[in-house]
């Protein structure tokens, strides 16, 4: 942390400033320069979190020097993690599909999206049962029902799943269902959610906020993890710009950014991303090529059928084509596509 | 609602997009452009919500002409909506001051904030007990017993009480204690708490999430409307972009905006919009200038000594020049301060 | 300016940057912290700009603690510029009205304009004849025969002028029929057209660029100002966000943070930052009691007819209405309207 | 064109529009919905440009069906276009690195720059001469003398040129020295510089600007093909967002979603759009994998000494392992690598 004093900063200022932060049983490093001075605090910085330290007088601003998170911060960990799930492992060398309809609308078509995605080398199964969305008067998703439907076609396929959970409530019930949990861009700062969800201690795949920083992202994954729940894994899915070409802009930079900041697997959701069927597979193999452990992506039966993102959805055989043109940079990038 | 057709869409696609629409019920009305057909479609659109007409051949897209939101639409009501608590109506000719503290922190200190606000004209008094916040490491509020302090302080100066909600856990004891239920920025889009905060029939304050646009804030208004519950009041509070020099960035345009697409009553808080205390008070003059119901502003008996959000906390004394300086304004306005 | 090393940073690494900085004349304070250390750089930072410190070994990063710009720097004049053009003066205790049609269309059109904005109390005439359009298919305006007919229509009204240039050739014409000359938004980045303006020693109206930081933005003055022409106004017009339910979204803080941080004047276009009728007087009251210098607002004998912007030019009638709502607010702010 | 009434439009208000619409020689269908009426324009909508149809009596909004811009429109051309330079040809099978200094520095360094980067079998080296910069106390670059060195340097390791110009003054001096112009992104919107460049028939390398949406981009093309030069290869460069943690935000999709709207070659330069030399190569990858046609990179022979973005320069050997993580990727797109 450093203290920066305005320019008309007197003396007397400079020296309550460093009784202050001597008082918190901190140490204070003087730089005099030109126009300003510098205060350098040394110690535990975490006890001036309260201490509005900028409202003392001839104070210009502090400059936060280190992260508010730790657990997951990439200082606390050389290694990447991997998250282990029945015998499914994502991130380190393995490139992962996760794939599956934006929601569960009946048996039989979960059924089939599982029965033609699992042909399709699939071992993870998405599907939507409690459905966040902007219109009350939109298809809200089928809740527990569909969790079951999906439980059992995956169950009869061999296959893992994850779904997005809206509130404690949705918890409750979809963690008797579901392998994996998902929380959405809506809820990424729905903080209380995060603890619960932590404290399942199921893995959790964490979207980033529409608007999120990736500073505020991974402090969403830090309220996950400090409930000793290790298993996170993060989705870029797209943030939200000026640019109306695409349902969202996908920040394809973030993945070699939180590589560089964290130590946790981090998937690319290029559906949701783009909102765009046509553009889903140029995005899919620039996730691959940038270096990111995995994809979500929307697959269903029949699109044009579909009571949610339709026009964002592949058709089984268009899956097999993002497929067949992945794998050779999969390749390339010395990993396992499963 | 229109389709536009793609340049090459055959005349078997329009036709088969004619009868779809006939199929559903609805009316379709043809204009043959040079470089493309338009399709308009006459009946109740929402029939189509699921249909995924983008999807048929030859379809470019679809241009929707209506607004998705109903209950809140200014269509449904040429008057403007007022919110009547206790003895206090928000709305119509009253121009209201919400004020407190970021946090409660203790009972000392809202009853001494309430002391302080009470003298200035203040009758609804804020403070928050389930706190928000990016880093598991900061001050998460004192939940349950804050509220009582509140709640009692409120009592003892005959005020009315607001406060933020984060879940529906919050939710429930939250209602015991309060006149009005606030939802903060990032759960604007938690579907499920709208629902629930709906339910209760209680004033809802709802701010606008930091990247949410008019349309979708209406639409949040419209989940709680939905449940019979119109007392809801929105409150503009500053949206994200890419300028650092303020939190965020407040959205003055708003307030003409939502006052032109719908009838309740809407807020600004300078204090989140801003984030800096000498700017507050310039900005809740152009709150009143710009047609606004009234202002939500942090104000704290020692924001330097404030566990949360200090930097951002006028001073009592700073509150009564605030309050000075809008007063003539209030009153050019053709409205009443309270 | 503070350079922060790497935690993993050696003693010999910090070691060496401290020889560099000594190297060229600066000094440097450490400050050990528990997990980095600080070296807080005193001297003439200017030095540094082309040494790419942060590329020495064990460098995590520098951070800047004054601003790059000098001359428009608020520490640098305590008293606010006003500009003083023939009798007229801008800034200080007058608010001033530059009003006129977007773009110049004929010698009848602009003498109508004039005529009814003399009425109205107008002293600045504003009038396009360089347009800059997105689209090369738009009207592009009429150069240097509108900038004549527009000179005449002032003298006959003894009123002053203001028109955009958008190049070097347009500011040589200019610069022979106008009072002020205004530079947009598009080209406030416009490097060689800002050295050239202020080469010329008049008047210079700036407006934001559409994604410009308030940072960059007074670098631009910067510009100008370096050519010893001081006489820059400022005019905040809207920047680009994701909302689209205006066509720029107004930064009001923008007002009190520029106030705050340098000692130009500063204008509101409320025209160009909502882009709708219905919006601009009440974007113009906020404009006032946020304590703007003044507004430039569109106005249109016949906004029907006009070739550009049309949608966003109030009438004559409408004009005097904004006029008479702001009048009593400027009162109230202490300034005289002109 | 699309003109959608209000809800409260009288019968009149429709065939007043109507009969406007018969003036200009345009065709009207109507369909009469049950909330609102909508009119299809049938015709060359450009007649309505300049008539302010939104301003009749009774009309909501216009909608428009189809782009401005149509000389560079994938409907006016099947096949892409390759730009070819002496022989060396842009798009098509193959895919081009471009690559050199930020700024030419010195006649020894651009040498050496060349030296390097044509052993690493690049053919086209950029560096700048002109250089725009935030703040003017900025290193501004050599000019012509620049240029001259570059041009010198290219003639003897058999390379071209492309060089960045910021003013018409610029352009014509550096007509003189280069193979390829280039419009940064500053400039984009500077309308006169885009017709002189266009008159010019040299290939233009026009970089989107900041906040540029993708039909502002192609928008700003049409300004330069509209003269006769049809050789412009469009670049994506990072766009301005909310997030920090890389100096611009890369818009990934604006690749396949230029393809889809236009024929132009299109290519990244990852080193601006991250501004950090770690992310360079894996934003490299993305590039080739998404389907882009080239990319630009800074190299600097001593990225520590570089007057200009060293922080984002790769050094020689960087740029080497970049080409090698790119070949394999190169040859998957079935591209030639060049």
């Amino acid at each position: 942390m450093i203290i920066v004093m305005k320019p008309n900063a007197t003396p007397e200022n400079v020296e309550h400033v460093v009784k202050k932060l001597h008082k918190y049983g901190l140490e204070a490093h003087l730089s005099q320069g030109k126009q300003v001075t510098i205060i350098g605090v040394i110690g535990e910085k975490s006890v001036l979190a309260n201490k509005n330290m900028e409202l003392l007088a001839g104070v210009d601003k502090l400059v936060p020097v280190t992260e508010s998170y730790k657990l997951v911060n990439r200082k606390f960990s050389d290694k990447n993690t991997t998250v282990k799930i029945g015998g499914v492992e994502i991130g380190g060398d393995n490139f992962t599909i996760i794939a599956g309809p934006c929601a569960i609308e009946s048996e039989e078509q979960i059924f089939e999206a599982a029965k033609q995605l699992k042909e399709g080398g699939v071992s993870i199964l998405r599907g939507g049962a409690f459905k966040p969305r902007t219109s009350p008067y939109s298809f809200q998703g089928l809740g527990e029902e569909g969790l079951k439907y999906m439980q059992k076609a995956a169950k009869e396929y061999n296959m893992l799943t994850v779904s997005e959970v809206t509130s404690v409530y949705a918890l409750n019930i979809a963690s008797k269902y579901l392998d994996i949990i998902q929380i959405g861009a809506r809820n990424m700062q729905n903080y209380e959610l995060l603890k619960e969800v932590g404290k399942t201690h199921k893995p959790v795949f964490l979207k980033r906020g529409l608007s999120a920083t990736v500073d505020e992202w991974l402090n969403a994954a830090e309220y996950i993890i400090r409930e000793n729940n290790s298993k996170v894994i993060l989705c870029e899915r797209g943030i939200r710009t000026f640019e109306t070409s695409t349902r969202n802009t996908l920040d394809i930079s973030a993945i070699p950014v939180v590589k560089a900041k964290s130590h946790l697997p981090i998937f690319v959701d290029p559906s949701h991303a783009s909102g765009v069927r046509g553009y889903i597979t140029a995005l899919a193999r620039a996730a691959v090529a940038v270096g990111s452990d995995g994809i979500m992506v929307e697959v269903h039966p029949n699109p044009d059928q579909a009571l949610s993102d339709g026009a964002q959805s592949l058709t089984p055989a268009e899956f097999i084509e993002l497929r067949n043109q992945i794998k050779p940079i999969v390749d390339i990038m010395g990993r396992k596509l499963c």
